[in-house]
């Protein structure tokens, strides 16, 4: 085994061709060994073997720096930078971060996550190292799939002009994370079917030099391209076709089921996981909406580049048929078609992730809300039980979301609570809607709900008691309902519990109320407190007798958390609460 | 006069091309009148007299509906649309905003003032047309400019799957506000000296079909050109070649300086405004960052298109040299190359105007803050004192920015402060550092400041008093200085006064000391309160006896306002603030 002698990339500039080629072969077998046991990204990795290898074989890397988009694809990075245990061995296996990052080596130069990014980022290295009067190269490395993305085009346009050294490795798979969207692709699709040399070439119009390799699973020829636009003294794209999860056949002819996946049987390539009574979320609401959808011709369903968000796969996407649009990895371009297409009377539904809905905040404020448009947006995944890595965190759709003017911003509690109000968000013209998607932990309630949420910031009071109110928001109500129950129990007093279900206002006459007859008003949320739902409520109380304790995540870039590590952290626990309470009321 | 006849674009229907061009020069002469008096943008709305005329004369608005990009050159459109009193008597100067507004006309499709937004938003008006299946032309009008913004690229990259109806006209002055940046600018410079014709063609690349038009300030090339693509049944580019500034020397000279004009005399060029006591933050920004760079040849100065706003003129720009760095009108990029070249060991700032910054936090977040990188960023006109325009506040940068883990946002509250805070930052290597300039009315306070804020949340006392504190933040130093000597006349308290300094952080030793002597803190923020600053005190003192009144803004997008009405409906006066300590502590 080649691997066995690699413990940095010096170590593999020593290799013959075969031998390097014979190191792919067991990159590749790791990669997947891996992937089935643990779960992670295959595709992106599966394509980037060769390429990996024939980058650290021809640059110097740390001197040279290469920065990876979204570095989902960084694995074989890793493994060539002295983190293959990682890689190899199972107890080890989640000692390495899926993304590039700067805590694990020198060869990593940011945490990232989020798609678009390397081309800035990068550009920003060059022009370090050009004030500072260094030498060597930086490389970006980028796939089709994240040209969409408007700051990727920025870091484009901005690297001509800058002028020196600069090499951007565009890794061409034909996929996003789905299939690619966008008249660029033509483009890429124009250069691939002649190699390169037909004469419009978007690259070349951003003023950029331009290079073809054919085969970008093939190490000879990138090889001999990357060997060429070494210590190039200006920038110069190396387009490189390749094949997404090259190597595993599932994964080649599934690509989109394969970008990501849970832990999966190699023979079989199946995942067998029992989620239980985990609500999937996305495939209700996909259902939901088609059978609307059926009844109503303007309801456009909207995604950016992830359309399983709202579980519109291959097929209910083809049922949708016109009504169904992905726009890429584009969110910001998402918010202000969906507020165009509302202005002019259809009803956009933009699904989209907590993590990513960051992306668009001045479309938010800007394009959206400014217009008060008529929009509904789902967003899944907010709070602590989704993703957990640091670079792909729900804990700040709250703060983001929440203080723009004219945005309603809900908080369902429930399958039937989430229904109601996207029903009434669809069916009204007008707010802009947003809907903080509960965690598939809060599951069918049995309950029936309102209908109409056009009365804002109207609380709804679950349960009258008296001396302590909890407030509990969204996805946070359960967590509300078993410590409502347990005050009862220790401390014998009938705790008011309120489901606000707005997050984006405050319920003033139901908030006076509780003035009368109670201490304490306590919050709940899963987001960071900064900027959060709770601190209105103590803002609310701040000049009167009732005391309030806010609940929620301390401002940090939690990583790869345990939830239960995370609640105890940050006292949400029901022992920790009860005790803060009795300090506070007694 | 013509001009009296038009009360809608129907009249303009009627004209014969003479008369149309009669009526162009028309319309010149009162803009420049209005803005000789009124002050506004100069050199974009007299370049686009002809272009908007031939619109409207082509297509039938509002069925037919045209966008404009940024919108602060849709002075002419508002005049054929029923507007022309605003620009014609000086009673009604002030009855039109400065950028198209729903509000004002059927002919108006969104409020608008931030750029690159128009493609995508058109787009959505279009798809709604077509899942309607309605007819009609949309247009959408975008600056040359405007085209290095990444939402514009999203548009225009979705724009050609769309395939419907859509006409895009890009007006090709060859300028942003400075002089335009980017490699894109090398392949449009290209299509003019081609008239077109250069194989290499970004709109191409993207999927889209083009039209040059040589000259688009002769309505009969635009005319023709515009009769051509109408009811075209797919996504077209028109690309027109105009003059910034056109009909008016000076503004056709120095197109920088007229792009957005105080009022001027029209016969000099001249503006002759007194500023009084208000400070210039801008100029004092870049002489302070000129003689730093002299010593420091890492330190790199950015901006995005808006070189004026950290005072970087013409010859500061060239006295920078590669130490100033201009990236376009392309915000994501700006911060993601700054966190780049911190990554690397220079020394970034990156001066940014409140209502801009906003159209970046996932790169403050995710290519910044994540990963810590030491980059120093002042943000020009937060508060209300500076923009008014309800696309253009300063309110929103506190929740946006503080909110952010691992940020340190500080709030100087005069000069030297300020000049302090910037020393630190360029000199420090653990944060990234953002800097709320203050507004231009804290002057000098001829004190001397710490040169060091590593010892991050800690607040400074500047006077030590009892029973009512008063934090007092940034612009609002002041104000709460005021506050405090109104409030031993007429309460007979000394109050604490406390300048915060951080607004990411709060000092817990400070607050937990006041507890034993004060019943009050009062917070004074020129933000919106939700997500700000002061409910971070609130939620401290929640389940203490000290109260705690917060004040700033409504979440509300204000237009248009004045400062002393803003500051009474926020009870922001003194006298209201006293009103309502007098209520709570008495």
């Amino acid at each position: 085994m080649y691997i066995e002698k690699i413990n940095n990339p010096t170590d593999l500039k020593r290799l013959s061709l075969n031998e390097l080629k014979t190191l792919s072969s067991e990159i590749r077998k790791i990669l997947l060994n891996k992937l089935s046991i643990h779960g992670g990204h295959v595709g992106p990795n599966l394509g980037m073997v060769e390429t990996t290898i024939a980058l650290h074989y021809i640059f110097n890397s740390p001197v040279d720096k290469i920065v990876y988009d979204v570095s989902h694809q960084s694995y074989t990075h890793k493994i060539l930078t002295g983190r293959k245990d990682g890689f190899i061995n199972p107890d080890d296996f989640d000692a390495v971060s899926g993304y590039t990052n700067i805590k694990e080596s020198e060869h990593d130069f940011f945490n990232v996550g989020h798609t678009s990014t390397s081309v800035s980022l990068a550009l920003g290295l060059a022009k370090a190292r050009d004030v500072k009067e260094e030498k060597g190269n930086v490389i970006a490395v980028i796939g089709d799939g994240s040209l969409s993305g408007g700051e990727a085009y920025e870091g484009l346009n901005n690297a001509s002009e800058q002028g020196s050294n600069f090499i951007i490795v565009v890794n061409d798979n034909d996929m996003s994370i789905a299939e690619n969207h966008g008249g660029l692709y033509s483009n890429l699709k124009e250069l691939r079917e002649t190699e390169g040399k037909c004469p419009n070439n978007f690259f070349k119009a951003l003023g950029l030099d331009y290079l073809f390799v054919k085969d970008g699973n093939d190490l000879e020829s990138l090889i001999e391209a990357f060997a060429k636009v070494k210590d190039s003294s200006k920038p110069v794209v190396v387009h490189i076709v390749t094949l997404k999860g090259k190597g595993y056949k599932p994964a080649e002819t599934n690509k989109e089921e394969y970008h990501w996946k849970m832990p999966f049987s190699l023979s079989t390539g199946k995942s067998d996981i029992d989620f239980g009574d985990w609500i999937d979320y996305g495939n209700l609401s996909a259902d939901f909406l088609l059978s609307e959808m059926n009844e109503n011709k303007n309801i456009v369903a909207i995604t950016s580049g992830t359309p399983a968000v709202m579980g519109f796969s291959k097929s209910k996407r083809e049922a949708a048929g016109k009504q169904f649009v992905d726009v890429g990895i584009a969110e910001e371009h998402a918010v202000a078609f969906a507020s165009g297409m509302a202005a002019n009377g259809a009803t956009p539904v933009y699904g989209v992730y907590s993590t990513f809905i960051q992306r668009c905040y001045d479309q938010l404020s800007q394009d959206l809300c400014i217009n008060n448009n008529p929009i509904v947006m789902p967003v899944f995944m907010g709070g602590f039980r989704g993703m957990n890595d640091m670079t792909h965190l729900g804990f700040f759709d709250i703060p983001l979301i929440s203080n723009i003017p004219n945005m309603v911003y809900l908080a369902p509690t429930c399958v039937e609570e989430y229904i109601s109000m996207l029903t009434w968000g669809i069916n009204q013209k007008s707010h802009p809607v947003a809907i903080r998607v509960p965690d598939g932990s809060c599951g069918y309630s049995n309950e029936i709900f309102e209908q109409d949420y056009s009365n804002l910031n109207k609380y709804k009071k679950v349960n009258e008691g008296k001396d302590i109110a909890i407030i509990a928001l969204g996805s946070m109500f359960n967590h509300g309902k078993n410590l409502q129950s347990q005050i009862s129990k220790e401390l014998n007093i009938n705790a008011t519990l309120i489901n606000p279900r707005f997050i984006t206002g405050i319920d003033k006459d139901m908030l006076n109320e509780l003035k009368f007859d109670h201490q304490l008003v306590v919050t709940l949320e899963d987001g960071v407190l900064d900027g959060g739902f709770g601190e209105k409520i103590s803002r609310f109380y701040g000049d009167t007798d009732v005391k309030t304790i806010n609940y929620g995540l301390k401002k940090e870039f939690a990583d790869r958390f345990d939830e239960e590590e995370l609640m105890k952290e940050n006292r949400l626990t029901i022992p920790q609460i009860i005790d803060d309470i009795k300090r506070t009321i007694i």
